[in-house]
């Protein structure tokens, strides 16, 4: 039968497709032996679900880029190595072949025995492992129930779930999800901003959706109004033809403003950059329009290896970068890893109980000096091949910048010495991240050259919320109004200064943000090509002088709830949310 | 041969004694097998070292205090556990007795087999628990080493060592260490703040201490002046009676501001509160002539058990604490844990990659009600029985403030109806820890009654530096521009809006940096009573409205360097260091 349920919209996309509902729970399986013949293909079924397994987090791991990448990869890495374990495998295979248990069954077996032994641990953290341990035995158990050889899992399903961590985001895209239903969250939170930025539709608050979905009903979901169809009928039908057309229709023009100004309606320019990374990241920035490279993190280039990249190979990969960006100017991060992500046999770098609080970026830098004088070293001689910027992060202090700038300069005089061509003067900037750089910024700001405003990390620090922390619930937001205020002040003193400055967090990238950033004064964007166009929309339907005007009573919003307030009565409609290609049979 | 060393004075006391050389290495002992017959000698003074070990870490439990309470005891929780370990001891048992192995053998090889487990593993968590190992396989080697029933260790020694951690100050002194020289370090370092609140004496970055000293040799200190002498001759001696001559006549000094008032130079009466955890404390902040008790906190209730402490309990404890303190006030900080430290069969929390940014303090108790209510009911009991203040910590926001005070105001709605005496209102605070309270401090601080500037907290998240993290040196520094504008913004908002407001961490209690909380406007402290009458008399030596004038000159320091110039400027030289007691021979 019919029915509706009134959710909110947090991504766009009409989808018509089977619900398959995610009850908080766990594994659940009994117990199950099969007949002596039956061994052999019960094994080689679990052997072709964990070969399935392991190609889908490999393909998993392809599709991350920019700051998924950091975030969701360390995860996905964890469990590929836990699927190659030899003794979770001879477990199972001694609980099928001895056993003579079902595959399912051997693998509730063999996880309970894991499990076990992690409980027993008197130490928190190795018994947190059993997470994981959950999480690739439940991956496993997946595919066992997939037709073998097809990875794409749950694909052309709506996910309905109580909520989605903003981590498993990518995954389910990867697995098929074609739109998603949850019964909390809410159209700002962390989730639906991933959600915008990888164009995945969601809606959000749907009540006892949990309750009335069933697997396999038929669903049709809005993700631009939060409405939710059970069993649609006719009419409901006609509406979701009409609304994919009318995306397709958004798309249509929303490519045309490929070559079009980011102009606001008054007239002002806005400059908007690309955080690039990949070859494809660059010719989508070449593409849209972009002003340059934003943020190009050089990570990649430390991750997953046991010796660090020497200058010749990081010198190919910065090069290669000016020379595509033709002209345009290309804004290298130096390494932002710190102790739990890089793993150099020199290094001897110790865990540490709050990473996030730990030696990272600039600090893992300084305290490791032949890093940083490969990285200088190879960035000099690229620029000699094109306007290239370097930018620190998890600057904290004017010290490291001058440390840094003392580096820098010492390893020019060498490079020319050494006969090679290379900039007069590279311009030097800090990433505002460190909440004391931001509130400190007038005691260094004439030792930069320019700024760029972190604030996926500013906003972690300042709110001291994890990000990837999923009990925080919405701690994790960009609508406090001391995230405001410092915005304000760090933008407004660089202004003053003339010292250029742009912000280069998820905040950037999502439209939804755009009329309050711009209110704040931002002029400079950098974001993911991905969401850029439609971010030019936003710009181009705003008035700026009238956001200015506005930015007082911005300013005195006490709260969440008076913020949120502020950017609806100043969004205008077409730019609410990011457009998204239109999904199901149309 | 007499040889002088010119370190710097970092905590003050004159001490002559053995030195004890750290040097930056591990534990390295020689095979070594044992005759048949000496095999239950052996295993006794195995067994006889790991209940020194036990014993020594219990003692240290017990004499932890305060926020070192916080810091360190999670780690000898940890170590206590591994002590008893029965798969540890009966690999060392078998060494032993089969393998006929050394006690000191057969520790390092047991040690070399859990850690292989360990290195195993391909989760950088798991891995660094060889740490702790060899921290408890280090302590019972140390042991094995002392005279049976001898837990003083190095009693009586001075440490000399590259570094000493923060951590490491409670444990050194409880094995007896009577003072430490140091080849780094500086004196506003958090070891140094540590070493002056524990009054251990203590002189860093004393060069070629490390290259020069030995074993056994004989050294004079003075943690005033810095002067380190090897060999000294029976001038050095002179000196060092007379320094200890002094310090005794400090002390005497010293007692005698225990009825005095602290008031400046040019007659303004500051605050001085207690952070009181046990009945000592409380008998400290009465002799010593305490306001008050500024920061009494509640974890201790908390830790250590699997099930949550009742209202009687707590009613009980609060109610004591608050007749203790006849008449003066008490303000009672609600849980502030997280999940890496609390550990409740009922509350299911998940492990957090990052717990300094995760769910705890007043976040815990909002997402766990019953704690939150209970804590609640018990304090406004024990509100009847006489002035009691209810402080929250993580404070973050507005919407939390307002939870808890509804929260309250239903709680004490029933008791009412149940009859109990509680008082009309109760005066509900907020800790200032979180850069984003101290930000958008005017958003809220017409919801709080008074507030806490939570020091050691609020410099972590300012600075994204982890105070217990050794490899960041000393990153982790309360003398940053923006902790000084902090600092500046909340005192005056909080005048201005006539909140009182108080500091209650470790910047408070160490006499070093009263000029500068004076300077931007402080006047309550709460600190440990340890140090209260140090501080009372830098306080007594200070004149406030020149310290104030000052103020304009420290806002525009733009370092480190810059802030301790200001700093040493404007002490007077009786206040700059913490007074010790005088050890070593007289």
């Amino acid at each position: 039968m019919r029915q509706e349920f009134a959710g909110t919209g947090a991504s766009r996309g009409s989808v018509l497709g089977r619900a398959r509902v995610r009850l908080p729970h766990a594994l659940q399986v009994v117990e199950e032996q099969i007949a002596g013949e039956a061994i052999d293909d019960e094994l080689a079924r679990l052997h072709a679900a964990i070969a399935s397994v392991r190609e889908e987090m490999r393909t998993l791991r392809e599709r991350l880029h920019g700051a998924l990448a950091h975030e969701v990869g360390e995860f996905l890495d964890l469990h590929t190595l836990l699927l190659d374990d030899p003794e979770l495998l001879q477990g199972l295979n001694e609980l099928i072949r001895i056993g003579r248990y079902s595959a399912d069954y051997a693998l509730r077996l063999q996880r309970d025995r894991i499990a076990a032994v992690f409980q027993e641990m008197d130490d928190a953290y190795l018994r947190s492992r059993v997470e994981d341990i959950d999480q690739v035995i439940g991956r496993i158990h997946a595919a066992l129930h997939r037709r073998v050889g097809d990875t794409r899992g749950i694909a052309g399903d709506i996910l309905v779930s109580d909520t989605v961590a903003p981590s498993e985001l990518a995954q389910l895209q990867t697995q098929g999800v074609m739109a998603i239903v949850t019964a909390n969250g809410s159209v700002l939170s962390h989730t639906s901003i991933l959600a915008r930025s990888l164009h995945l539709p969601l809606v959000v608050g749907a009540p006892n959706v949990l309750q009335k979905i069933n697997d396999g009903d038929t669903l049709m979901i809005d993700g631009a109004s939060g409405l939710v169809v059970l069993e649609p009928n006719a009419e409901d039908l006609r509406g979701h033809r009409a609304r994919v057309r009318e995306l397709k229709a958004e798309r249509k023009h929303l490519h045309r403003l490929r070559r079009e100004p980011t102009r606001t309606l008054d007239g002002v320019d806005i400059r908007l950059y690309a955080n690039a990374e990949t070859r494809e990241d660059i010719a989508s920035a070449h593409a849209l329009g972009a002003a340059g490279v934003g943020l190009y993190r050089t990570e990649y280039l430390f991750l997953q290896r046991r010796e660090l990249p020497d200058e010749e190979e990081q010198f190919h990969a910065y090069r290669d970068l000016v020379l595509g960006m033709t002209g345009r100017s290309v804004t290298v991060r130096t390494v932002d890893l710190g102790a739990d992500k890089i793993d150099h046999a020199g290094l001897a770098l110790r865990d540490e109980p709050n990473p996030a609080l730990g030696l990272r970026g600039v600090r893992l830098s300084l305290a490791h000096p032949r890093i940083l004088e490969t990285q200088l070293r190879a960035l000099l001689r690229a620029s000699g091949y094109g306007p290239l910027r370097i930018l620190l992060p998890m600057v904290a202090s004017r010290a490291e910048i001058r440390a840094v700038r003392a580096e820098l300069d010492r390893v020019a005089g060498v490079l020319r010495a050494e006969g090679h061509a290379i900039t007069d003067r590279i311009p030097l900037g800090a990433m505002i991240e460190v909440p004391a750089a931001a509130i400190a910024l007038s005691s260094f700001i004439d030792e930069v050259d320019f700024l760029s405003i972190g604030t996926n990390d500013l906003v972690q620090y300042l709110l001291a919320a994890d990000r990837i922390n999923e009990s925080l619930g919405e701690l994790y937001t960009p609508l406090h109004p001391a995230v405001i205020r410092i915005l304000r002040d760090v933008i407004r003193l660089a202004h003053a200064r003339e010292v250029p400055v742009s912000v280069c967090g998820e905040m950037a990238g999502d439209a939804a943000f755009a009329p309050l950033l711009l209110a704040l004064g931002l002029l400079e964007f950098s974001l993911h090509p991905g969401t850029l166009l439609e971010l030019r929309r936003a710009i181009r339907s705003h008035d700026l002088s009238e956001l200015r005007a506005a930015a007082p009573a911005l300013l005195r919003a006490r709260d969440r709830d008076g913020i949120e307030r502020w950017l609806h009565a100043h969004t205008r409609a077409s730019a609410a949310l990011t457009e998204t290609e239109e999904t199901g049979p149309t």
